[in-house]
């Protein structure tokens, strides 16, 4: 931590700051420049916590330079973390592809669409059956019924499943029927689902809030691995800006850079991000390239009938026609597929 | 809903369009221009809603022209709303002034700040019993306790109370000690909880996501007024830009933009807006000149020992002097404070 | 400037930065924390400018404490300053209104708007006669004609002139015929057109880009009063946001923020900022009440033909409610208006 | 053009309109609906430009659907141009590499540079005369001297140039020296300067301003072909927005959006969107992966001393081993590289 001084900042409110931070037991070392004296603290932060030394007399702000999050961080866990789901790892080795409708309709559309998805390589089938809706009079979701479609499609084909949860009896009921869980974009700080997926012990994907910093997000995901659930995969979904082609901008920067401050993996929903079919296949495969460990994809069996997010879900056909152009994709990056 | 076509789209599209609608029993009117034909649709939209005609072939765009939310709307309830809590009016006539204690740190502070800010003029005492941290590690406030001691406050001060909540059983404690409960920014599109908040039936301030639109922010009020709730009151509190300066950009515009889109009152948050002590004031009166029915504001009784966000809170003396200099603008917006 | 090393940073690492820095004649100050070592940097930091020491082995990341621009900067210059442009003075104790058309049309509509504005109370005519437009088909202003009938509704009305430049034959002209030069939002940062407006020797509004950082504004300004003209005034014009319900989001934060940061006088504009006329008079009032030293307000005789931004344009009648509206606000911010 | 009236307008509102735009010969086609109703308008929209219909009685909005821009519009020209500059061709044929430094320095460096890049692959070679830097103190750049060391680069490695203008002046020498200019993110709305890079006849490339949405970036390029001078090519380097891990956020989905909308080439530029150079590589690889039609990459001599943007330049090495790592991505986009 660092603490920068007003110009020209009276001896005596150095004196107060350097006597507040000592009194906790750390450590201050002083640089007196010609404009500003700045003051860098040695020792536990987190002693200082109530001392709020921001507004303390001549202080002009405070540079932290460590981050908060200490669990996701890779500079105490260098090696790169595999999440298993079901039977599927998540992780630097492996391509992992989820697929499937946004939203779970019916049992037998899930069924198709699953076994549709594992023909063309899916690892894991997605369906959501509580679903956060901008409009309350738009369809929110089977629920608990949807998840046991979740089941019987799992049994049926053999892949790891994932569904949404919005609430702890989701959780509770998810628990029962599905693999792996996702905290969804609008969820991202709800600090109390956070903190019982983490208690739920499956794994969790935890996509990105709309307006959530790098930073943000891995404190989110710190919240999960708090809980002793280190099972945590990210998931870059589109941040929101000013631009209004595509439905959210798409920050691919965001896997590099979570390479080099996480150990967790990190996947990419162009789907979601763009909100049009057209984008998602370019999309998905810049998104191999820059080194994201897997895809989610949204395919329907009939998107312009779908309940939820049709124009932006691929057919059958598109879907397969692109696992099989992202194949020399992953190849390239060293992975499996 | 206006549906534009591609241009050159053929006629057997065109008639796709109509048949389509038609079925539901929905009217079509088209314009055919030299570049693109556009569609208008005229019944019941809800009727279309698994129709996904964004990607029926040759299909540019779909452009809304009726708002989703209709409770909220002020087309269908031009009067300006009065939401009473305790024994507190907010709407048009009054300048409301929630002030108090970013969290509820002991009973000994709250009740201290409670008569500060109540004889600086204050309808309400806010104070976070349930606090939404970036970090697991952060103090997470005092949860049902604190919700006691807000009862107490309201006992001896005679002050409305109004609380955070961040999960059901929150909202089940609140309901039990405060006249009001807040929905705060991380939470305005956790729409589990705006249910749950819709029912509990308390008066609802509903606080604007950092990246939420008008118009989600309005439909996220519409989820607690749908469930048989209308006392919602929106607050502004700054949203994410590029711009560091300040914590929040405060959007000082979505007062006028609310006073023509709902009925529902709206107050503004300067305090959470900014994150800086300094800026508070001026940003309170300029809430006031365009238009707002109150505001909220954070206060201490120690801002360098606050357990969280003390840079931002105002000293009583502080606040006193806002106030006092409050009153003119009040005066000058035909409200009584 | 303040350098952070990554963790576990080896001492050889440490030496070759504190080499590098005192080679150059600057003291370094060395912070061991357990997890980072922090280097503060004391001297003229100019004489690193080609050291680029974010990239020296094991550096994390380098964070500056001091600002760029020293001329903008309060600290160096903490009165407030006064800009004269013709007969009006901009700064502290007067409300300064600038009025007019978007766009100059004709002399006699030019003459119209000028007396209805100066009855009104405006100070200074603003009228565009070098229009930025998104689209090559716009209108594109009357250029030098439009300049001198701005010089004849001068030589008519007394008021005090500004016009937009947008070019150096602009500025060429501008000289001739009025009295402030304004640069627009689009070319905030078009460097070799603000120090010809510097070279100009004429007072400047600097309007603050759409997605300019307040940093960057002050930098800006710098540019112009780095070469010999003090004259600057900001315009805050709203910045670019994911938000559509206003063309721009105003931020009125930058007020206070500005105060703090530098020296020279802060108008604000609203109609740029919102686009949409019921808007304007609310957030001008907001303005004035967070300490604006003055207003841009669009005016026209008929917004509904007008050739430019009409739809935010206030009437005659419309403005001169607003100015009587505004009068008490003056008087509250201790302003002669 | 669409029309849409606020709920129970008039008929009197409705005939006002429809007089006005059939008045000047447009047609119009009225859909009534239960809440609001919409006239749809056919015929030459330009001939309405001068009436604002927006603020005509009961007007709600009026939403454009055809693209100001038509000549850099792909529904007008579906084929993808190809555009020469020098002795190379950019388009959906080839891989265009665009590489060098930030800032031409000195002759030797130049050269140096230049060598080291034609060796590992690139098509032209890039070098700014003219800096715009955000503050006034850093280095601004060599001028027509580095322009004359541009021109001997060429002569001895036959690399195409190409270099930033800034100025008419500079326009005006980069004539003499390069084969291409290109116009910056900071001044892609000078419109001014794309009129004078129209009538330049060299090949223009346009850098997407921080916060222009594609609409506005096309009609910046409309100004230019405006003017006589198709040979205009896109390139995307990041957009502004609230995350700060890297220096602007690189909107790559704008690749797929402009091979939708336009027929002009696009290329990407991650060194400046991303300020950093660890992510050049990935974002590099994903850009083609995604469909750009080449790259703009910083490459440096000796980064740690550039006197502009050294953090985010690749070394030669580094260079060069990117360049290899990109073919087989270019050639599963079937280009040539």
């Amino acid at each position: 931590m660092i603490i920068v001084m007003k110009p020209n900042a009276p001896q005596s409110s150095i004196d107060f700051i350097v006597k507040t931070i000592t009194e906790k037991g750390l450590q201050t070392h002083i640089s007196k420049g010609e404009e500003v004296t700045i003051i860098g603290v040695v020792g536990d932060k987190s002693r200082l916590s109530q001392q709020n030394l921001e507004i303390a007399p001549d202080v002009e702000k405070i540079v932290p330079v460590t981050e908060t999050y200490k669990l996701a961080n890779k500079k105490f866990h260098p090696e790169p973390s595999i999440i298993k789901a079901g039977n599927t790892e998540i992780g630097p080795n492996n391509l992992t592809i989820m697929a499937g409708p946004c939203a779970v309709e019916s049992e037998a559309q899930l069924m198709k669409i699953a076994y549709a998805v594992k023909a063309a390589g899916a690892n894991i089938l997605r369906g959501g059956a509580y679903k956060p809706r901008t409009s309350p009079y738009a369809f929110q979701g089977l629920e608990e019924e949807g998840l046991r479609y979740m089941l019987n499609a799992k049994a049926e084909t053999g892949l790891t499943t994932i569904c949404e949860v919005t609430s702890l009896d989701a959780i509770n009921a998810a628990v029962k029927y599905v693999d792996m869980i996702q905290i969804g974009a609008r969820n991202m700080q709800n600090f109390y689902l956070l903190k019982e997926a983490g208690k739920s012990g499956l794994p969790v994907l935890l996509k990105r809030g709309f307006a959530a910093t790098i930073d943000e997000w891995l404190n989110a995901a710190e919240y999960i691995i708090a809980e002793g659930n280190p099972n945590v995969v990210l998931c870059e979904r589109g941040i929101r800006t000013f631009e209004t082609a595509t439905r959210n901008t798409l920050d691919l920067s965001a896997v590099p850079v979570m390479k080099e401050k996480t150990h967790l993996p990190i996947i990419v929903d162009p789907s979601h991000a763009t909100g049009v079919r057209a984008y998602v296949a370019p999309l998905a495969k810049a998104a191999v390239a820059a080194g994201a460990d897997g895809l989610m994809i949204e395919v329907h069996d009939n998107p312009a009938k779908a309940l939820s997010d049709g124009p932006q879900s691929l057919t059958f056909e598109q879907f397969d026609t692109l696992t099989k152009e992202l194949r020399p994709y992953a190849q390239l990056s060293g992975r499996i597929f």
